[in-house]
């Protein structure tokens, strides 16, 4: 689960930031998905070692251009690159379908891959055995929504020492015993393997506001996340432009990730005012000051969503019984 | 009179060439034009000395996305930069308008500065005192349309020397003179400016054929051009895969352009199994066999298109007559 900034600047491109869009690759599904989508993400993408074959999904925040206007190119290319025939569904406000039904068909645009579209509503959108998509309504000049991705709980690890110190014969019976079965063992022992096996392992949770002022959604969205990637387009100086646009500053970014009990933060969409290095510094700071573990994010950053540690505590000999007993 | 390619591949961007987009500069208007304007344009733009501030038309040969789809990323940028408020006319085939109407709409994007659209038909689509464009139909798999940028005649030169071997005075006289006028000096001489100026000179010719197989029309769209830019999509080797795509060899761009007595020939669109420059090379040479003032175009190649050497003949003594002679 690793993220790839693939643009951070907000509303147009600058020499160093490309409008937004961030890749997040799911290696267990050999899959990856997008969050926006913004002019020259394709070339982004060619840019990185991501590939539009993998592209199953584009989560988009809202339809301002600079997180859509990428959209048309990507797919035709997708399809004329021959990179991938399975289907792409685009998953955003009222008015997506609208603009890519446009777009492929003023172009002759006919990719050779099923395009589905799916519009926004809070809640769960997505789901399959190891990832929920939870979307939520942000606070925004036009309709917005921020996205959670949820990783199942994962099965604990096998005590193989355990198993070994309890003679337990190698062989299809560790895949049962794994897979939390209870059998019994030739010498009439019976072994649960629940018993063998660590406590579940909490799954990763990865947060994207997409464009927002400070709100409780986004605090309620980031809840408990790995990463949160929150937008921070002003310095706190800029305030008042920052109430205007409905974007955040870095101060109600830091706020919301302390709030939320997020791990990480990580900033980005900053306007093009802050191109130089002294002014991001100081939005840095100002988010620091209130949220230590805050990072600005920049174009083609990678960043590994890590397992948390946890106390991994299995059985001991004391639990394990004869069949019977 | 200023040409600078801004992408020079096909179909999808690559690691060197972006999709097509040409501009135009006009430095006598302080204006600047683009032909056609794919994915990334103002990237592109933003690359290179050229600013969306003068931007004035943009001329789309046709609408397949690797032309159009970086139109509503531009369209904004140039309003969200406050880069000019002056209107921008777009020039293409029906279902520009459609397409421009959706993508800023859904998008919430209100440009501060008009719109304007005009749908494009063969002859004189656009004139001034100083230049005439001219469209003309060209043949590829969709309606597609190429331009010819004719400069007007300009004045001839006036004759300094002669005018001070006449000693006629210095000062306003030279002004009415210059301009064409008959004038009586105090002396009583009638002096007819017209024969103190050189014939006019003529004006620069530029011919862009957009997406196109070899056709007749390109030809008559190239007549004299100083210079012609044509796609090249592909090899002699690869002529099937032209046919059908109704694209252009470079054999087929080099006998366009010697038909129509081009003067320069600038091969573009090329397609992307050709990224390495060995294969290029040899599309260079199938060219220049045919035509040999012709160059590969590359992004950001600039290319000042030049005045005809002439002969600026300007009347003699024996030409001047006294008033009343």
């Amino acid at each position: 689960m690793k993220i790839t900034f693939l643009g951070t600047g907000s509303a147009c491109p600058t020499h160093s930031r490309n409008v937004s869009s961030l890749a997040l690759q799911l290696p267990e599904m050999a899959t990856m998905w997008l969050f926006d989508c913004g002019e020259g993400t394709q070339h982004q993408i060619l840019r990185s070692p991501l590939r539009l074959s993998q592209l199953d999904c584009i989560f988009f925040s809202h339809l301002h251009g600079d997180h859509l206007f990428g959209l048309p190119g990507l797919l035709a290319s997708r399809s004329l690159q021959n990179a991938g025939h399975t289907p792409v569904t685009l998953f955003g406000p009222p008015g997506l379908e609208d603009f890519v039904r446009v777009a492929l068909g003023v172009s002759h645009t006919h990719p050779g891959y099923p395009i589905k579209f799916q519009v926004l509503e809070p809640g769960v959108i997505y789901e399959n055995a190891r990832f929920q998509v939870v979307c939520a309504p942000m606070h925004h000049r036009v309709e917005s929504f921020g996205f959670a991705v949820l990783e199942k709980p994962l099965p604990g690890a096998f005590n193989i020492e355990l198993a070994h110190s309890l003679n337990i014969p190698e062989g299809p019976l560790y895949g049962r015993l794994k897979a939390g079965e209870t059998v019994t063992l030739s010498d009439g022992r019976v072994i649960d393997g629940k018993r063998l096996v660590g406590k579940d392992r909490p799954g990763r949770r990865f947060a994207y506001t997409g464009d927002t002022i400070y709100s409780n959604s986004a605090v309620a969205l980031g809840l408990d996340a790995d990463v949160l990637v929150h937008e921070a387009t002003y310095l706190q100086a800029d305030e008042m432009q920052a109430r205007r646009g409905f974007h955040s500053t870095a101060q109600g970014a830091a706020r919301t990730a302390l709030e939320a009990g997020a791990h990480s933060l990580y900033l980005t969409h900053f306007s093009a005012r802050y191109e130089t290095g002294p002014q991001l510094s100081a939005l840095l700071q100002e988010a620091q000051a209130i949220f230590p573990q805050t990072a600005l994010a920049y174009d083609f950053l990678s960043v590994e969503i890590p397992r948390r540690d946890h106390n991994d505590k299995c059985l001991h000999d004391e639990d394990m019984a004869p069949a019977g007993a």
